[in-house]
């Protein structure tokens, strides 16, 4: 393969990814998801020669349970933005993934019609051991895509553990998708993810379902008003949408875009922006220290001793850090 | 003063507190919320020989915005509880009690007829700089009054920053009381208080609220349907209480009751407690790290640079952490 002219100290991949290059950006994002040492020493080096590039694009969290028809939804929206002419990528964050099998999300023959569309680029979700490294590659990816000029980047989970939280922290408009049939699954929207909402889509509202559908809206905009909003006034907006009819799906586009739009005038998107920045910093700090110390062999009995009740957390903590810092 | 008659390595206060001497109980909390190094290692000798008395209370929090009626409600509470024989202790977590003006939580002029019963013992929030030394010495506290044999603990919180959390991580029971007036302040719950509610209690269902009461009260128990619930099978109930005319009381206690009995029958409670101690733990390692990082001159900084955009979360981190472990 020949290697492209690269200016002195610039990586290689620099030029395809900032060209949008499909090949360049899945080597770069091979890259970032490496856990070996040496990839992850070239990743940083790359990563931070795209970090002025980034910042660009509207940054969208889907969420869905099983069921809600998450990809049906991603690419009749994927599709209505690419035929706007839009760039839109599609990462994912899927802690179950593993190498071998890949991830069910972002699995191309899901979307199959977006994955052969040339204005989208779909991504599966890293494999991982821990929900916060996954979460990391995947904003780093999201970096890569940015630099690279996508207008908008999808982050999807599928709801387990804390992935959504983990979204969350790292989009701009945090929309949740919820299926007509009185909450998913019947077992009820997973404590905690509705109020991370910035907007809920009701998903297929055609057929026998619509009346439940609209039902299903009128329920989750009441209780979305109980809640006191993110955004002073601003209450999560309730929107039904059908990718069979191909219904509501230009409005739920309209929504988020006039929602971000609105973060950013009022000077929000850049204090979220920042504060996101901020707690993935603190994150990663104490990931690392919790990491070092759980080595310590005598971590994990401790923590049993603690959550027998026979030893007071505050002086078993103390001990552990005292045993850390001199180790 | 006398000193009591001490077995050989027991604390002096050891037999005060465990006969509910009120006078041992005040000097026993005072010890433990000290900042004091020296009143800290004789502190955690007392807690040490505390511990497996403790364990015994139902152990319920109790919070609501400013205005939902929490004193007038505690209050009346603390009497039903008494009145049936039950020895009742009130602490409260607010962070922005400051020393010298005391904190307007477990201020005794706020529940004066609690005060002066034998049968209950009300503190007032420790001072302190941060929430989690607040929430530490609370946790601490209620070992000294269930070494004391306790019936029921009460911890109050008045819903300040990340309070409701923290008092949601030492009880059993959250009980979350909400004023009729279609949401506290009109502003809504706070994002992330419901979803830890297990019991909600709509106050001041009286006279010319009543109605409105009534209408809360479904309003909330619909919102709560449309989540998972905490336990599988169990949605939070939501009860209609009026300190004025005295209903309800008995009925929101006994609902609380139950709900415990419940979790012990179901080995949940010993789950619960267990999961409690050891995030604790957890948390009061990373505490401890965080600060000694923060120290760190460099690390604010690095934040500021990291918040800004300029470097990368994760490079930033580990190259703070490096420099900690050799410092």
């Amino acid at each position: 393969m020949t290697r492209p002219k690269v200016k002195s100290g610039e990586h290689e991949l620099l030029p395809g990814v900032k060209a949008g290059d499909r090949r360049a950006l899945a080597r770069a994002i091979t890259l970032v998801e490496s856990t070996k040492s040496e990839d992850r020493a070239e990743a940083e080096v790359l990563l931070s020669q795209l970090l002025p590039l980034s910042g660009g694009s509207v940054r969208l969290g889907i969420s869905g349970a099983p069921g809600a028809g998450k990809s049906t939804f991603i690419e009749a929206f994927g599709k209505h933005l690419t035929g706007q002419g839009l760039k839109v990528g599609v990462l994912a964050i899927d802690p179950t993934s593993r190498r071998s099998g890949g991830s069910i999300l972002g699995d191309k023959t899901r979307m199959e019609a977006l994955s052969r569309d040339p204005g989208a680029f779909i991504r599966p979700s890293p494999a991982g051991i821990t929900l916060g490294g996954v979460a990391r590659r995947t904003r780093e990816a999201m970096l890569v895509l940015e630099a690279a000029g996508f207008d908008v980047v999808i982050v999807e989970t599928v709801g387990v553990g804390q992935s959504e939280t983990e979204v969350a922290e790292m989009v701009d408009v945090f929309v949740l998708l919820l299926s007509p049939g009185g909450g998913d699954d019947l077992q009820g929207i997973k404590r905690g993810v509705m109020e991370l909402a910035d907007i809920l889509l009701v998903t297929k509202a055609d057929g026998d379902l619509e009346q439940a559908a609209g039902r299903a809206a009128s329920d989750y905009h009441a209780a979305m008003h109980l809640m006191r909003p993110k955004y002073p006034g601003l209450t999560a907006q309730v929107l039904k949408v059908s990718a069979m009819k191909g219904t509501g799906i230009a409005e739920a586009w309209a929504a988020m875009r006039a929602f971000q739009e609105g973060l950013k005038a009022s000077g929000s998107l850049a204090r979220l922006r920042a504060e996101q920045a901020r707690r993935w910093f603190w994150s990663e700090v104490q990931a690392a220290v919790a990491d070092e110390v759980a080595e310590d062999g005598q971590a994990a009995q401790v923590e049993a001793d603690v959550a027998a009740g026979k030893v007071l957390p505050h002086a078993a903590a103390r001990a552990l850090i005292r045993r850390f810092r001199h180790a």
